[in-house]
């Protein structure tokens, strides 16, 4: 009974903070007057309040009020009486080591599981996948563990970005990165591009928004999917 | 009686492998004959003989031969009676996965400071920080810890970038990274960027190479170092 909205990022350039999303989220939100923000990612190491107060502001065009996971006592009652869950973007990193901190990996898993429609953003996207070693963070902390939600059965790569044509710089292109974790792991990964965004009903997974996006395949040649295709692995 | 080359990156656009670097090395590893080669890291996934085999090629032009550690029989030995050592680039998560997976890191530690000189290039230049929390490469696998090396009282960020002017790309720039990363972290930390190198003598460490050098410090302004400059925290 899965519900997911799973967005490469919040902003989109020259855009406000997921109002490129908005109409989307008007629908996948039918019905929910108050979400459960998760600000643990917290981007710019911003704080919790700070960070919730964006999001607020944001769904307030649609009429839905947000409070922070920070402000109830026990983290995970409020994940599991949440309408509907909304982690933001930020770094995986941290994001990962507080879910851990917090013990509510594994009820926010169950309530994605049993229909508590959800939202993320780049981080808070990289988090629904098997584990976070598509991550493009810093690992400026040590989280318990890699491994995370598993809502979807491949990884998400946010912020997809194709090889910068006649750039100088020696560092790895993204998709030199995705083949080497290929080298050590199975899991099919999703580059998404700013701007996609993948629709989640119950298995079936959704690529949508404008773009195509990458998907990578150990020992398979990578492909483009269209928007509007039906992920199947 | 430290002696290190702690370099941005093994090759710099346009040149070939360890190229830019071999009038130094030739002076830094003057009497050498045989070094050892760590390459755990993997670029691109390739295989510890491929990659040995690329080193091996370069420092034959400065008369130098190059064994690999995968070769002997006791990794630990080996690091031990190594007459000079070189870890070479590729995924920091892996080398540093490694490098305790072989128990080396602490015997690594020891010959450094008791005067083995020592090449680091990208994720070989990343390990001689406190931790490898500002590497840029992806988690591909999950070490053990983040702590590395402490050779230097500092992290290094290898392959330092600057903001791309202009773009209209949503993650995150370096800077903003390694801001994050002070939210979290008191250590100081220097972005090294490509044909940049530092030349570690005993605790002496000096900026090499024509570019500046990005330092970052927690609450304070980044600044700029020039080469020569002598770092000093």
């Amino acid at each position: 009974m899965k519900k997911m909205i799973i967005a490469s990022t919040s902003t989109v350039h020259g855009s406000k903070y997921l109002a490129y999303l908005l109409p989307t989220l008007k629908k996948h939100f039918t019905g929910v007057k108050e979400l459960l923000f998760i600000p643990y990612a917290r981007p710019s190491g911003i704080s919790y309040d700070e960070y919730t107060a964006i999001a607020k502001k944001a769904f307030s065009e649609i009429n839905i009020d947000v409070k922070g996971i920070h402000e109830f006592e026990n983290a995970k009652e409020a994940v599991n009486n949440a309408s509907a869950i909304f982690t933001g973007g930020g770094n995986t990193f941290e994001l990962v080591n507080q879910l851990y901190k917090n013990d509510v990996l594994t009820t926010l898993k169950e309530v994605i599981e049993n229909g508590t429609p959800y939202l993320g953003t780049s981080a808070g996207s990289n988090i629904c996948g098997v584990n976070m070693k598509n991550t493009n963070d810093m690992p400026i902390v040590y989280p318990p563990s890699f491994t995370t939600l598993g809502c979807i059965n491949f990884n998400i790569n946010a912020h997809y970005l194709d090889p910068i044509e006649g750039s100088t710089h020696m560092g790895e292109t993204r998709e030199t990165r995705i083949k080497e974790f290929h080298v050590f792991n199975e899991t099919p990964v999703l580059g998404l591009r700013e701007g996609s965004w993948l629709e989640v009903d119950n298995d079936a997974v959704f690529l949508r928004g404008k773009l195509t996006a990458r998907l990578f395949k150990r020992n398979e040649q990578p492909i483009e999917l269209i928007s509007g295709d039906l992920l199947k692995f």
